[in-house]
């Protein structure tokens, strides 16, 4: 397959990032069920996490300390679930994938932020991909500023 | 909160791992219901990504790189599902989070191994958390010694 086939690699260009490295794009979920929750995709095609190369690791560990530590300030998360998954792209054959990892923050206190009450009931336990929750414009733009403040 | 209380760094020492390194251990979880399921497990108490060095970042970054390669070679493994939660870790307060990542191989079609049939009916999918398969000890032994023998 080819960068042309990539669903990512075609969205990607579009995006209006949180954040942007010269490997990564930090990027907000249009799911708020866990406020914060973002996107970090790397900006070359590769499928496996194996494939990255030194520069890219490095550059993804900046982003995990700078992105944990301003989603801290931000709203008070307490930890973060990371995952690299890619099952989607295995959907179609043949498969499609490109590295991106989900981030949720998990929160012990409800939030108020931006006129909305955030919650997670299920803080000390795996995420409920059923919670979904998804954001007006208007405070998706909220949270990134927000956040953005806080790098 | 000290390293006594942690019960990964108490569990760890007794660990019969598949790979060691000098930062990480990988272990074989009880639970195969992905076949060559894994936890790679940080030697130091640490509870947070962002808390890693740069020398335990790259130490496991080739360690992504020579399990994946195994699991496929011994098993078919066509991605693999990477996670770092430590959600179980803020039921207790306070909490005791250590970091370890979660591996579950992901397969297109179904193996026998060691006499049994693993399957992967979600594969394209998340993964299923109550796909349990408690394995005897002898599967486990063969499971670990196949992957070994892939490294």
């Amino acid at each position: 397959m080819n960068v042309e086939q990539c669903e990512v690699c075609t969205i990607l260009p579009s995006n209006d990032p949180i954040l942007e490295t010269q490997n990564w794009v930090v990027s907000l979920s249009p799911d708020q069920g866990y406020l914060g929750r973002c996107y970090v995709t790397l900006k070359a095609h590769k499928g496996d996490l194996a494939d990255l190369t030194k520069e890219e690791w490095l550059d993804f560990t900046e982003i995990v300390k700078k992105i944990e530590k301003a989603i801290r300030k931000a709203f008070g998360a307490e930890l973060f679930n990371w995952g690299c998954l890619m099952n989607d792209a295995f959907k179609i054959d043949p498969p499609k994938p490109h590295v991106h990892w989900h981030l949720r923050p998990r929160y012990r206190h409800s939030i108020n932020f931006a006129g909305e009450k955030f919650e997670d009931p299920l803080f000390g336990y795996h995420y409920e991909r059923g919670q979904s929750r998804k954001a007006s414009a208007k405070v998706l733009e909220n949270i990134k500023q927000e956040i953005q403040s806080k790098l």
